[in-house]
């Protein structure tokens, strides 16, 4: 990473998440080994799907924040969400029951939503609300993930800068071993295990930032390198129920964080995901909603797949240090 | 895939595996998407440190199959293993206590396992089988995983045929999933529910192929497009239990899956995964050990991290009758 060299840890580490049953092993050496790829999308600027005036090569529009008076599915928008053309799930299935709706962030060809201005970005995430809180209002499905790709090695398709959320009909197992630790924690200890979370890694060296209404950090059992995690400091199960002023405050604090990312990393790949209760969870069952940024510099490989383990080549407390870095003032 | 197009499917599919808590969305629009990366290993033709000659680059060998009298670490050798140069573990290592070995599988410079003449392909699997059998007697570790990266995108950093060898102070939570769930079935049932997989699997349309002491099959709940796990038809939770003639049985076996997939997908990337049992585990406890190989087409991305779900483009069915194809004689 530009400008900031991982120092090496005198062994490896092996670590476990304090939530939920999953292991890391950080190794600084894995780092030097010789070879890394660097693939590429190819370049899209000459034809590009989600840009401004093709809007006939997506289906027509679920939700648009547009210029007063623009018709549907014409140019004049800044924010356009539309039934993904190549849905992994759909309505009509009998199995995979679902929707797979695709969040268009931006009429120009951007690569990132840390190259818009951040009230662009207030409106990126108040999309992802509106259209969670449509999906819980509906009824019929039980979870909605969101989550973004950016770049071919974090497994984007195109390179124009959306976000994407599959509505399904039960719970993902991952999402289910966070409710479960949730709750066995709340029964133990009355108190939000996220919560408790939060506060401790605030004092730790982990601590990468706070806002307003916001803390983030480098997970202690990061999985990728240069992982930060975003909380609310105020304890809410679902994303839907963000307020205005924490909305805005979030798409601040994320768009500093990947700024920083890309700062060093020119062009990050990277998968930001949303983890949020599920529809039918009310409001004092224990969960509290959270934003992962995962940034994606190596694969997956055999061992991972045998054995469910990540091996992360950059210590988190490094990680954290480099966000915190010279541009503490700029994200405290 | 050339020479094969997947038929749609008319919606897409929920899939649990019959054994562990894994699900996977089988949709076969998502291959439809406009662009597909091919990110590629820089050549290296000119330089590999596993190539015969090169034996300086790498530690020295703690096990190699070469010509009477010729010195260790030195040229003469079919294949070389010798400790991982960046270990992810490392046996002196108060925290990450384990071992981290490289099994160079040929001399000249060759790609893929699938070039080598089956003799040679015996001789790796030699090589599996006694690293396995020599951390089994050692007793200090508790399970030993043997993969292949071939590819950059499924995690190789070098090109040169290889394997490695992760030894661990403790099971893996997801080889735990599988023996907890193999226990239960057996409780249940006093049958291994592998064995009942792979019988109920010969009849069904997954069925890949037979040979003398093993067989293959496309699971049903296959997270990668082109998956397929190959079984000894005789129960052993351990691999290093291997007889030499199931050994070079296999040997066979894989090399001619591994061609087929290469006759159809050009230098393929793809993981192989070996599930052997922990160290520690008696010959009468239910468990069955396996191959599974895992083609890289696609990249886990933003909603496989956020659900634990993993998305598979090709329908195992369609994978199985590819397989079978007009290989059928070849392969059974």
């Amino acid at each position: 990473m530009a400008g900031f060299r991982v120092r090496p840890l005198p062994f490896p580490e092996l670590r476990k998440d304090p939530v939920v049953d999953r292991w890391v092993i950080v190794s600084t050496e894995r780092g030097g080994r010789p070879i890394e790829k660097t693939p590429s999308l190819p370049s899209q600027s000459s034809w590009c799907p989600f840009c401004e005036g093709q809007e006939h090569d997506t289906p027509g529009e679920l939700l648009a924040f547009r210029s007063p008076g623009s018709p549907a599915d014409g140019p004049g928008w800044w924010v356009r969400v539309v039934p993904n053309r190549f849905p992994a799930v759909r309505l009509t299935s009998p199995s995979a029951f679902g929707a797979h709706e695709v969040f268009i962030e931006c009429p120009r060809h951007e690569r990132d939503l840390a190259r818009l201005p951040v009230g662009s970005v207030c409106e990126v995430f108040e999309s992802y609300r509106q259209r969670l809180a449509f999906w819980r209002a509906d009824g019929r499905l039980a979870y909605g993930q969101l989550f973004k790709n950016v770049g071919a090695p974090a497994g984007a398709s195109l390179e124009h800068s959306h976000a994407q959320l599959i509505v399904l009909p039960m719970v993902p197992s991952d999402v289910r071993a966070e409710l479960d630790a949730a709750k066995q924690h709340h029964i133990e200890t009355r108190r939000c295990v996220f919560c408790d979370l939060m506060r401790s890694e605030r004092e730790s060296e982990r601590f990468v930032a706070r806002s307003e209404h916001f803390t983030a950090f480098a997970p202690y059992a990061s999985r990728f390198a240069w992982e930060v995690w975003v909380f609310p400091d105020r304890h809410d199960p679902h994303f839907d129920a963000i307020t205005p002023a924490e909305r805005d405050d979030l798409a601040g604090l994320v768009r500093l964080l990947l700024r920083r990312l890309g700062d060093a990393l020119p062009q990050p790949d990277y998968n930001l995901v949303l983890h949020t209760a599920p529809f039918s969870h009310s409001p004092h069952e224990p969960y509290h909603w959270h934003l992962e940024i995962l940034p994606r510099t190596t694969q997956a490989a055999g061992f991972e797949w045998g054995t469910g383990f990540a091996i992360n080549p950059v210590p988190p407390e490094q990680a954290a240090m480099f966000y915190r870095g010279s541009a503490d003032d700029s994200l405290c």
